[in-house]
């Protein structure tokens, strides 16, 4: 089985914790195709970016056909829907996928994050999901996406904010609320005795699993179907798809 | 005061749909500034247009400095968190503000959109905005956005379609689920004999209401304050926002 | 167009500073009608006089007949669905309004009341329009209603509990809990630096929306149609409704 | 014990098949006292009805001090809240004590009430007591108040209306929705094959309960404490409750 | 009337204190039977202990036909789905009971229970039964189970605590979380001047008011039906049910 | 990695069903260990069944330790939390994993169970589990569990239930709701084109995922730590854990 990772945004050394996150984790039998995003911001940290960010994550789905499964990399999970009409295998978020293996592991878990004003956008995932029963709070460490790899506090900081949230919240596990932080979930749950969840090692372990059952995005509704083929013009002229067949699914740029 | 109306489809004539119901319930001393996007999808009927309109409304905004308020005229309500943290002024979608308008005019609404497939977003849009209990059910006429205008049975079809949703769901009233049935709001409601809520010129009511009493987005959590400075890529470079001065709202492009 | 304000209390002080800030929103062409109740308590600060606030609301709308909005200014919003029964034209509370208005302000907004024990009320009103997810918090400054123009600190006193509220929720906005505090909204806006919403402005501004749309309490469920007549006795019986005439919606008193 | 059924509307045939109902159920060391309310409407239909009830039953209470317990006999639960800080007692209103009781008898219950007009208010109830994963559907029989007596059809009508409730919900139980139907109960349980709750019953009942364990209405939050005293005008002077003592829980009239 | 109450640990100490709070609140006219579960655990305090309750439970109204209720005398409210498919009459858990009667005294409860391992599963319950809006706060005091008895500083350590939870909760009641309180409900309540509601007592006051409104639980959904006969093997072979006469109610053992 | 897979229930066959569909999407490097309930129920279609196949559940977890996880294998998730207690790996119902992995595949999906009276105990898992929003409607095909297997045309009519499910619910996916219907999904799926979801492939799924990422069920709270050590007696005495121990996790027996 094939599956790809998209790192939605522009930087590559994110791609590359990113990967080695999801190679860690991966069945014997997968491959882990992981991309970079080719345009849009350098890291995810605002409602803006967050938008923004889509155009590239549709890019790399039309760019990487076959696949059997597709990873987005941002906790924020920019672009699941429009991703799911346009790809030939299931989608997933890494926040997503971090809750859906989190939730059975205890009363419930808390999300750090890396800055606040990132907490809102967590908080209406979590209730989008359904986890507002499992999710017992949502917390920042306050350390922005770039420098989750350059500063050499990090560690220690999440380690600090890991332990804090378990106490306040009175929760059983962590969720790590940054892509960039995929690197560092082993280290943070010996230090505080307690499962911590990587959404990048949870999405590769769910979509190894659809794969496995030969799972794909249902159409049935209508809803998840292709998009209706229209003209797009300016700056997103290549995203318009054909005209010519209705329901071919990859765009023509 | 000055309203800007944005029509986040490339189509021109709809946003002159837009405009003219904009302009009839304005208040005597606002303005109202309509504008139509410059970039992506002819018309809006899918999760993947949804997500790429969003680049052309920041566009407009950012093109439309100035403002009381900014309406985005999709029923989708794409973009509006990407926007609040860029515009100067208080911004809302057509669905919240419709919804907002019914609400308090019985004891549920009845929305009536376009294709089959935009329900489910509807239903996302409906519980976000705490609707839950207000809005009783939600159904297609399965017009296309952009044979609104050209079909001549569209009048009666919508007629149809919100009086057979009005005893189907026993509620008290319709919202319209696109921006471009806007100029039959009127019709319908005589023919009905129930009240019928227009997105746009309930969005017109609620910013001039903002206006007049000074409101704007609130930054105090710091989710809606600027968006952090960083680089921007590919074909979104234009999006990047100066990095020398932290908090400055517009993009350079 | 016109208004019809209704101070529920008994206090004509308080209709004066209900009627200025109605007045100072309103739309060149909206006359705005204050009206005091003539019956009932002087001040509404518990369920008791909650309750026996009602008949007075009702007799003002009977009273003054004609118009294109009713809206009641009490934050407990008493009566509502009672008047809507009644009246030609949309009625709103004070409290649902400035909801309405508040919540596309940002993440979330806190209330901030008059005295404590009215908070759960309060909170009830917050879950039956849907607004859970919006209001992050309510708060009680401990100044009674009659003392909020009296006490020479209730500027003071407002300022400090708005600031920590906003603080304690982490929200973007304020709702005002009472319409007495309807002339501080502006002062406290600039002194804590976020929008601070007065439930009598945000109605006029929703009545107009209405007004301009046309819009009229549905009565297809017929939940708000007029209430069948019947007999009245005792110290209420002139609120008895004719029982010759079906459907005809004003009482005989 | 001593338990005050309160008829809150003034047709005193009615009063006399609640206190039959309530006496048939009652404890053997229990004295059952019913009242009809002095003033307001004949039967309660409509929100308007309901509210106008409101000073009757609290004039019921006042004049009947030293009780173990009130119930408020009309499914609407009108003035429960205002109730709660007059009285020296616990207060129940028929709709909640029926659902308290019917929920653990199944899997949820059908509602069965009068006019579809009522249907609403009945929904609000239910969601307001947390009874929305129990009660499976609200229905209306259309038989007036007043006719539930006089019309021959009634017990035929109800029995049928029960039965369809059951199959279409998939319910366990039935909730009778007057209490002009408690005479009914035992003959429809016995027709349905199903639990049928009367409200004046389950309210007897579990108001001999709250007097057995010499529970009242708790006021340590404020929120029930005895109402603010303050002065009252119009014709609703009596209810202003005497200023000089504060916390006096009778009013003056 | 005669009502079972079972004890569901094996701990005949408790039994006796159970036995006494359901006397002293039953009817004249009432029979209490209380009886200790024949095997399990000596104590319940886990989810382990809870599951491995449930056999007793069932051995209990297995053993004792012809009652009109059964009361569950634990928390935790274990196997009381399992009981109502084989029970001839109405089954409530303690828990239920107690918030049922506790809900309608204020604006809401706090629960005050044994060790905070079980916080979660009442949590659970709240949830369950529709409760989230009455219950305020769940609170351990950390006095294990069968401490409560033989330590002498249990009364004084749950006045602390029940005096806290209202506080902390802005609550109006307090609910007892576990069986083994029940015979401190009214020392507790002299001393924090609230209601405390035990649910010995509310079970016993829930059950008696079904009774004499000869209410049975509903079977029919068919979920609470009697469950299908089928052969059980091993330790639990006699809980068994007859497979040669369908619906019998009653296993073999 | 190890997984070991419980059948609740005492039939061999079933188990042999399981352990296929368990090894048909295992990972290369997995292990499935299959077992079968030592005592109990040979089937599970009542909550009396439910809760009595809960000690054989017990009894497998301890009999077999040193797993990487657990696989409860009935839809009804029989004894999650006490599994999670004593067991030294994550433990997975299958009705948790097929709703885990269904809900990212599209708008929502069906359940479609065995018989009608399981209906009502899958809804309650569907609430406890957060998936209110992506469960669109639960459906008996109303054929026994053993008769799964006999049966010739069950195939046939789960095919017709399935699609009719899709239907009526505007789904995108199916949850099967017995494991006996393991080994149809693929069949279902092809003939109703849409995702089907077996919670046995799914589970197996979830817990190599989760033993990949060396989660275990998280202890913080305390909530699942080892049950305190306590007598056990009668024909439960073997479940009692040493008292001499603390936190022991295997029982003696």
């Amino acid at each position: 089985m094939k599956i790809c990772v998209i790192n939605p945004n522009t930087t590559s050394a994110m791609t590359a914790v990113i990967s080695a996150a999801a190679r860690s984790v991966a069945r014997p039998d997968a491959e882990i195709v992981a991309v970079t995003s080719p345009m849009g911001p350098a890291s995810i940290e605002s409602h803006y970016d967050d938008a923004l960010a889509v155009p590239g994550i549709l890019r790399c789905i039309d760019g990487h056909p076959g696949m059997d499964g597709y990873l987005v990399a941002c906790f924020g999970d920019p672009g699941l829907e429009a991703a799911r009409e346009v790809a030939d295998a299931p989608v997933l978020g890494i926040a997503e996928a971090a809750m859906h293996l989190a939730a059975p592991l205890g009363r419930g878990f808390s999300i750090v994050s890396t800055l606040s004003r990132t907490v809102g956008h967590a908080h209406d995932l979590v209730q989008r999901y359904g986890f507002r029963r499992s999710c017992l709070g949502i917390h920042a460490c306050e350390v922005p996406v770039l420098e989750l790899e350059s500063n050499p506090a990090t560690s220690d900081i999440l380690v600090t904010s890991c332990r804090d949230a378990l106490l306040a919240d009175r929760s059983d596990a962590i969720v790590l609320g940054c892509a960039g932080m995929a690197d560092l979930a082993a280290h943070i749950s010996s230090e505080i005795g307690a499962p911590v969840v990587d959404g990048v090692a949870a999405g590769i372990g769910m979509l190894s699993a659809m794969a496995a059952m030969h799972l794909r995005t249902g159409t049935a509704s209508g809803e998840f179907a292709a998009p209706p083929a229209k003209p797009y013009t300016g700056a997103l002229a290549r995203f318009g798809r054909p005209m010519t067949e209705a329901g071919v699914r990859r765009a023509t740029g």
